[in-house]
């Protein structure tokens, strides 16, 4: 089996790969888990990584970047909506509905600043911040615009940890969303 | 000289040390700032760090102490009042000038992992979430309680960050208290 194959033969090592980098991630922070710590906790040789992933630096891409494509997507499709209201919607349950399904990595996402400097790095993603709390500030003029945009988009972040206990059977993302438009003195919209 | 004398001898230098250590785990997170680092941000000798501090973990307890034991106060404090929106009036009110007093703190406490590895295995501090999530929770009956708790205590630091540009003349404390009551549902208190 040549090289090139054996790196995509196997995604069931892959994906535990994965997921042992984002729980190391959440427990140390990126800046605190190494490649060898990745092998460690799962018993691997820390050369068996290589054959998935070539630096440290893509593993952390291919963890964070399902939801900052899928997040680029929600604001492009917010900033194309006709009103202040309906940008700000759009953002609003576009990011609870993300958030919801994708609770460990938006807690990675939301604090650790060395994933925050990754992503500045990166030219497809480093905008979104900025074009986020600008669709949300709009929606609620006055001096404390960029107050309750940045609570909306930090809040759903963290009320969406897998930390938080939430009672069993809660619609995460209607909670979520719900308490961004109070935020921001937004209607409900009613379903069309 | 001696060394007893010598660690205390210059209180400018202690300071820029933590300065520079702040921003640099601002930067790079906690896990990610070495001594080395922080000497070097200074054009110090590494050695020069251990006249003021004996290991990395000291100069963090030093950033992050005096504002978790104000976080300590308030809390131990809203726990006493006589009504469950009292206790939470309380607690948002004090935080919100917490955080308004120490803006750049508040959000390395916010979402650095390390930080927070670091508060769990401090027993004088590790409660104090749990604490302020229960006063919070409790103002918002219904299953969104812990939702709106965690908004109310990760909202409130971001949008403190001084990242996060505000208009001039801006009352940061008055702006994160309302909008935290209006999460919860509380009245803006009189003024007595």
């Amino acid at each position: 089996m040549g090289t090139s194959e054996e790196r995509h033969a196997e995604p069931a090592t892959r994906d535990r790969l994965l997921a042992a980098a984002a729980e190391l991630i959440r427990e140390h922070g990126y800046a605190g888990t190494s490649l060898q710590m990745i092998a460690d906790r799962l018993g691997f040789r820390k050369g068996a990584i290589y054959h998935h992933f070539r630096a440290r630096d893509e593993i952390l891409a291919a963890l964070i970047g399902p939801v900052l494509d899928g997040l680029a997507e929600i604001v492009t499709d917010a900033e194309a909506q006709p009103s202040v209201t309906a940008r700000a919607e759009r953002m609003i349950s576009g990011y609870a509905e993300l958030a919801a399904d994708n609770r460990a990595m938006v807690s990675i996402l939301r604090g650790d600043p060395a994933v925050l400097e990754f992503i500045r790095g990166q030219p497809q993603w480093s905008g979104l911040v900025n074009r986020q709390m600008t669709l949300l500030a709009a929606a609620h003029p006055g001096p404390g615009g960029r107050v309750r945009a940045a609570m909306v988009l930090a809040g759903m972040s963290a009320a969406a940890d897998p930390a938080v206990q939430n009672p069993p059977g809660i619609d995460l993302s209607a909670e979520l969303a719900q308490a961004a438009r109070q935020l921001l003195g937004l209607r409900t919209p009613t379903p069309n």
